[in-house]
């Protein structure tokens, strides 16, 4: 059998046309000879339209109850999707995260796959069935349903790859190609043919939305190649493989960025080497992912800088709220940016650096925090700014047509 | 432990605001000591939403998509009363059939339920949860959702009550009582204080749909009371209870009708015996559940007619379109309604069938087909004529207030 993961996202489900329209190419698939395991996302707005209810009742809620609430989404598309394949003919079988025993962890909202049966899915495919699974859901020991986070779904089908040992995982989105920046802000951005895992990885953990972190690690981990690619256009898209099939790195890679930047500001913090500790602890504690922190010194004491994303804002002001005293004052800069370049070229090219904050300088943009890695480096700046800082640097390293 | 199951049906948690409702009235239960176990349907029109949507795709598919489709609206409804009773500060556990080990036959869309995991439902009172159970869905044993037919929120409940031994199973609803009959058609129906399983079997295999009929068939399997009362009033409503425990029979405790009936009439059908228990099993090999039959001699041959819902139309007529010749002539006569009477008392009182028919002669009515059995009367009559049939009935059996 020659079996291929297929992940089909919101958008892709998002109509009972569309839906119709899947049913068709995996016909196709099926005639060239695949053996096709599909895993799709709920239909676009659904999960949206979910959390609104959740929040309306609960505005902080995480647990069991949210996590069974927002899966269900995905629960009607695999539906659907199986209904439709029934209908012209193909059998199918509609499979959630219970039946085939996609193991996570309890971090509900935020789960991490353990282990999956492939064997009960390669079983599904002798029999003679195209298995549909749901995207983004798991099950922990205690057999309550668990999410993987947003994007979840195609960590679900690069973890369902990984347990059946096949080579690659077609992730079918509505985007043609993963671009050296996205085109909303940098219109002329080039399409990427080939991507290294670590690229791809800091690129998804810098903002960029087309795929999910967590499932380029499991990529990375078993070897499996993602292909990403528009399901509106039969052509190829962008190959996410390992750095050795990559011939030449260019110096940066791609430009990336995340608007949903929060800065939290605490000053004067308590001396002693103790209290970042703690505080670091209790809101990893919550599941509140900080992202870049600095410390620096003032007349007035220590002066503490952390970002986060918009959806940890409330863990993290409650955090802050059971662990501060009254003498730290906190001050919560909203509508940040995040903006940053990524390339495995950087690490033997000294340059990059420099040509970035001159960038930035050239463009007036002040500059709240830096943090860099060895393939990347990132600037926090004014929200307002991020269009003209993601075009000029766009151009600073080459990454538009010309 | 005073463990009692309680479901809330689609209009008690139809919003937001219902669900908060129900909440408060479970946190007032606990306060009086009760250990509630609770069952919920999907928000009301939600079942709809989802059916519309398979429909679309396939008018005629039902299988295990189908019912994983249509479970999914329970499992929203599930979550979202835990996490409002969470956010009072109740630790709730919201639980779907395969948590439960809510073990069905295979017969997708009209399961029945064939074990349930108690033990399990007792340890999560015992360990302080209030238990919310997703109503109307099962799993078959390839784990694949089932689920139990319209109204299969009650049997939940029930089948609840009875794998843990509970006396009493509340279920609540927008009506305040069962009433001896439709209130929309006879306005002054009045309330039902006690009424046997029997009785209430065939008032819902009759039309009543205030309950499911496999429901009040556990129920009475296991000798569980039912008490059916509003969600929005605090009253008693109306006790569903062993024969022994009411006193004094009334000749006719309810007139029920069902306004969905479709009555098929072939004609000549076949000579010979098999013919009939060919059709019949095929219908059944469908689960296409045929109600009224009756056979009669002409001079052109035999004439075959009988009675089904309107939701079994699309089947029996492949059925029939693949079971006959080109001889036999099908006429469907639509917008049929059949009205029955229904009372343990008219075991020993030979009349009624008299006054049931005077009763329709007098109102001029046509009776197009008709069944009896020992507590019941029914017969097929023409949905212009429901109405006046149900306010004459009820007056000539004493069933409305003065």
């Amino acid at each position: 059998m020659n079996l291929v993961v297929k992940k089909f996202g919101g958008t892709s489900v998002g109509t009972l046309d569309r839906i119709e329209n899947v049913a068709n190419r995996i016909i196709e698939d099926l005639k060239r000879g695949e053996t096709p395991i599909v895993v799709v996302s709920a239909m676009s707005g659904e999960t949206n339209r979910l959390i609104t209810l959740a929040e309306k009742l609960d505005p902080t809620y995480r647990g069991p109850a949210y996590d069974m609430l927002i899966a269900s989404g995905e629960q009607v598309s695999v539906a659907l999707l199986a209904i439709a394949l029934q209908k012209k003919g193909i059998q199918a079988q509609p499979l959630l995260a219970y039946q085939l025993g996609i193991q996570t962890d309890k971090i509900y909202s935020k789960a991490r796959i353990q282990k999956i049966d492939g064997a009960k899915l390669i079983q599904y495919c002798r029999d003679g069935f195209v298995p549909i699974v749901a995207g983004f859901q798991g099950v922990d020991e205690d057999d309550n349903i668990t999410t993987l986070g947003r994007g979840g779904s195609d960590t679900t089908a690069v973890a369902l790859a990984a347990s059946i040992n096949a080579r690659d995982c077609e992730i079918y989105t509505d985007v043609a190609a993963v671009c050296t920046g996205d085109p909303r802000l940098i219109p002329n951005a080039k399409e990427l043919y080939k991507v290294s895992y670590e690229e791809m990885m800091e690129m998804a953990g810098l903002g960029s939305k087309v795929l999910h972190i967590r499932c380029v690690e499991i990529a990375a981990k078993f070897g499996i190649r993602i292909h990403l690619r528009s399901t509106f256009e039969e052509r190829e898209g962008t190959w996410i493989v390992p750095e050795g099939e990559i011939m030449e790195n260019p110096l940066v890679t791609a430009v990336t960025h995340d608007a949903n930047t929060f800065v939290f500001t605490l000053h004067p913090t308590p001396e002693g080497t103790s209290f970042l500790a703690e505080l670091f602890q209790k809101l990893a504690a919550k599941n509140v992912i900080v992202d870049i922190i600095t410390q620096s010194q003032t007349e007035k004491g220590q002066r503490l800088a952390f970002s986060i994303t918009k959806e940890d804002v409330p863990l993290a002001r409650q955090v802050l709220k059971e662990s501060l005293g009254s003498s730290v004052q906190v001050e919560i800069m909203e509508d940040m940016a995040k903006i940053s370049v990524v390339g495995l070229g950087m690490r033997n090219h000294p340059g990059v650096a420099a040509t970035f904050f001159k960038t930035l300088a050239d463009g007036n943009i002040p500059v709240l925090l830096v943090t860099t890695s060895e393939i990347k480096i990132s600037a926090v700046i004014s929200n307002n700014h991020l269009t003209l800082a993601a075009q000029k640097m766009a151009q600073a390293f080459s990454l538009v047509n010309i």
